[in-house]
């Protein structure tokens, strides 16, 4: 008997059409214990949200998540709004009794992210982070790999996050320049993606050296682009890691790399071998096994789109899928958890560990020393 | 007003599957001006067809084409079966006066293809045939490029279709490998998409020479594995090509190249540039112009995911897309042709034209000579 | 006790400064037991000549080739000179006693191609024919993995040598576009390439249906620029092949491909796996194993720069080489083999073998049929 | 009339062969106004010496370097030995007027290298620093276009220099392990490379952030395999930096990444455009300019083999060169330099610059803590 899981989703852009296309396109390729039903999306806009439910398929709309929350007939509520309302649509949901699955970055801050996880430990309820770059069938085998002792002992982990869509100094103050909405720039919208991706390859990061820049201080008022405001978080981050377990690492966002649109890459040196990731190539991984014969090593691009390789159940080998079915296996991933009762992954205290490590970068470029992170 | 298509679509294997993801997902990304409605699938197998339905998200099943393309409450056919059903289908939904998206190769010999399009041509309904990989957007970016003369005249294409499925010699004597079933091997399956490939982006084409090869001669009988049967269709096949315009040419399609999953690549080369696509990596276009300054020319990657990129219309640039978008696409160009009463494109003169192509290279094999195509 | 074998080059334009370089440098990074002695350069000019002989590091220069191949002193003639002046000195320098090495194509025509080789060996004299692509390390590493049976049976051999320095049609009536001079096009002068490619990586070469094309059909004369003369070769050429060993493929030869440089491109498939290599990047192979394991196959990128790879003496791994080292690699092999007293490798008889199929495809072209050829 | 520099070379092993082979090789491809003569090499070991003498093409050799810099009949020193002994031989060689050409990095720490520039001051000798990747015509192409504008204000330097020759424990305690002769380990030996292209690029550095790390922290001793002894220089180094200008950048050098042999590589993104590098395709540069049409802007592949490309004046377009070049055209830079009685570049002043960025990155990996250089 499948179960049925009535979802409210919070916030209707860019994560909330990627949302709703994963839980309209999941039980079409899978079929997990359970399922979704597309019950109620949520905005503050009228008109926007009410062409939003019949664009992406939703039953109903609302532009009251305080009630839609609260909703008897709400089993999981997703929040993909901007980082300044994920705290207290969480509390309200996991006072509510509701399973939640949350956009990355988990909160604004550190402490919101540690509210946030109280939270919904205190409520007992199922808690998910969206970073969905786990969910990549590549990045999947990746994990495999070095799961299966492929690469040896980890030695270096070396990404890079990179686009270039906020180069031009005529882009307006959008809500993402602004600190007190975004939190951060880059480095949450982008570093943390790296960072989680570090976590669940390499393992837990204890040190961190971190350097932020903004390129262009000043942006057109969205309203009045006659003037300007200051823009109040960072074009760029990076950061030198040490992990736990003895690897040192590097990572980088930034959006002022022209010509690098989605450029989300890694590289990893193990004692047996190495593997390279590119977002902008999201069907292959590259691998080198010092373990081939001699005469013919070298790195080798898996087409990972076998029926044998993570999550890949949609088409025959080499027919290749798009960004959006990362979203796809999350949702997939998610009602499988609820439906055997265990812990989704990524989690609430991924994002809380995420978290600290962004706090950790930006206290480290402020006091131009590395923050040790203890071991919690 | 927007005008509602009701389709019927027979067959519900893996071109079944990606026609019905196409119908469900493609008023979430675009706003043509007619919409399909998922009316009714159809399979012989009663089982099998029913579990479809469901899994595909059609409202009605049934046994019988024969009944369903009759039926008053239809407006499209789509027929997604084996080749050898597609003329017997075609000429009934001609007749009953519905429009048709007929897969590819139109039909399994040239007079079966001039019959449908005599049919469709009688019946005065809309048709159209399934070319999806016209309809990537790194193609379609490709045609708007040549178009808008940036190539020049054009002197070469170089297209090669590579697989490696059916390598093995224990795989079974498959429909696929029946001539009377498919029509033929690798040649109609991968070559009739880089004739329509070549036909789209250069020309019609005046001359084959061609070779077909089979390596693996008997397979074992599905029902009996311990008995082998002949194999009737090409496991290879090559030609040469010559174009009316004057450019020359080379196709070949092989299901025998390891490592090789969906390798529909091709080059272009033309007296002001050059460009090279592959279907593995389908969102980018490779492009060389002479016209750039002479210290810094090289062929560009160009990463097709532009909002101003011909069908991009799905996620911000440099999230990827996938396979199964061309069909996707193939529906939005139909609903919008019908909405408009202009003709779809390509259509079953296409159909006819590329399988005129098939059948003399077939001959070319046989006679080890030059066929020549006359203008029509 | 090392040989010394005193070397007279004939020709001292491009060839000669590559096979200049070559003696200069082998005994530098090669100890093979015979040494050559840059004795004497020779050339039709007497200022160009003697300047050249200076700068290409030859202790003597002669304006008569007539003169210098009956030299007492005199034990290797290199005849790097246009193609219809290889016959007249091979004869002379067979009778002469002399061992020689030609530049390909071995001569203009078969007819001559068969007198050079029958000189040759009435003269008893080593023979060796300058198809310096054998000798690209990753060209030998893959003839060694085709011969150690890591492809299992070949099906498959793809060549393509594609440049673009001849489509400007300002570009003057060059001795390469004389027939009479050249023998061919961009047949001789890079089909023979692919062609003694394939016969070395797959085997004989038993059918052939060939296609030849000229886009600038008239050119301005090099002396009298306002009057044009006729291009009497191909710029293009292509051919479908038949192998002896059950193999088919394709070669495609041109010099009206833009962005394409030297590209000297092939993809061979096996029943165990397949490997390509491009010449503009000429330390590198590309290769895929079926017996990797199922998960984690893909083609590899191997850098051929390691001690064990052939011929790679020169540098640690890593520290690429490039084109000219092929000719080194050529004089080394014969200065071994003529050492040794054993037949250099190619000689005369892959040359008269490649100019079999040269002859072949041109008949093709003009009959429109396909060409067999008799096993010798 | 061409001026003669009478050569003395110190040291005959790896960068002695290197050296050795750029002059012989410079006077065949290039025509400076002075040229080489390669008078007498010198080192310890008198089989060795002598050896290599024959090897590489020296008339003389010597196991005196005291006797050797001061011979009235050499005019130049070239320093090709392990870091410790570059001070007294420059010393040496300065008081006794020679011209000086050192390999990099200039010494083995930053006082070393301060005494080396104030004796070539004092002495008022031509100096030059082997910083030979700056003679790549990629990376020579690289600085014209940003010196000509084309990428605009320089805001990102991304540079990796890979190697994995070391990983294996088993390997001895070389020279290269120790830290009393080499200075450090992967940091001095890669990593001063890559200060070297960022300077040479970008500019001044102004703070390092860095990070060493020993992975195998002890080897076999290489004459008593059974017992260990301690590694005292780092296996890899990180480093962020910000540089005079306003860019941000990281270097990152490791000799313990599998499959990397040789990956100097880096990226540098600027307000109207980026390029990328990699040394393991040298001939390669890739480019990105926000100025292009933009349906057409992508990562465009220079083949960096043209007539008009920096130092090209080897072989036809296409026609690939290798590592030992870039040798070459440092011996035509200080053969062109002496004869004009220019300063040469790179000298011992970046050789002070680089030595300064070197040690700033071990205090600042020592201190854990941003380290500031304050401009000269």
């Amino acid at each position: 008997m499948v179960r049925k899981i009535h979802v409210a989703l919070i916030g209707y852009q860019f994560m909330g059409k990627a949302h709703s296309n994963a839980y309209r396109q999941m039980q079409h390729f899978f079929s997990p214990p359970a399922l979704p039903v597309m019950k109620v999306i949520c905005g503050r806009n009228r008109a926007g949200v009410s062409t939003a439910a019949d664009r992406l398929g939703w039953r109903e709309w609302s532009t009251s998540w305080e009630e839609v929350v609260n909703r008897p007939d709400i089993d999981l509520v997703d929040i993909a709004t901007p980082g300044d309302t994920h705290l207290p649509i969480c509390l309200a949901a996991a006072k509510a009794g509701k399973a939640i699955l949350c956009e990355k970055p988990l909160a604004n801050s550190l402490s919101e992210a540690r509210k946030m996880l109280a939270a919904v430990r205190q409520g007992g309820v199922p808690h998910m982070l969206c970073h969905n770059y786990r969910k990549v069938p590549a990045v999947a085998l990746a994990k495999e790999l070095i799961d299966g002792g492929e690469l040896g002992s980890i030695r270096h982990f070396r990404g890079t996050y990179l686009q270039d869509w906020s180069m031009s100094p005529e882009l307006p103050l959008l809500w993402r320049f602004d600190q007190r909405k975004s939190g951060s720039g880059a480095l949450g919208d982008l570093g943390s993606h790296l960072i989680d991706l570090a976590r669940f390859l390499v393992g837990e990061i204890r040190a961190v050296s971190g350097l932020l820049e903004t390129f262009v201080k000043q942006r057109p008022l969205p309203d009045q682009p006659t003037r300007k405001g200051r823009v109040t978080v960072d074009d760029a981050s990076l950061a030198l890691l040490r992990f736990a377990n003895g690897a040192v690492g590097s990572i980088e966002a930034t959006r002022f790399a022209p010509g690098r649109k989605n450029y989300n890459a890694f590289e990893i040196n193990g004692s047996l071998g190495s593997l390279t990731f590119n977002l902008e190539r999201l069907n292959e991984l590259r691998l080198f096994l010092c373990k081939d014969a001699r005469h013919s090593q070298g790195f080798k691009d898996i087409l990972v789109t076998e029926s044998f390789h993570p999550y890949m159940n949609w088409w025959p080998p080499g027919h290749v899928i798009g960004y959006e079915h990362t979203f796809v296996h999350i949702v997939h991933d998610l009602m499988q958890a609820m439906a055997r009762n265990q812990p989704p992954s990524p989690d609430f205290q991924d994002g809380v560990a995420n978290q600290r490590v962004l706090q950790a970068i930006q206290e480290s470029a402020q006091s131009r020393q590395w923050i040790s992170l203890r071991p919690r």
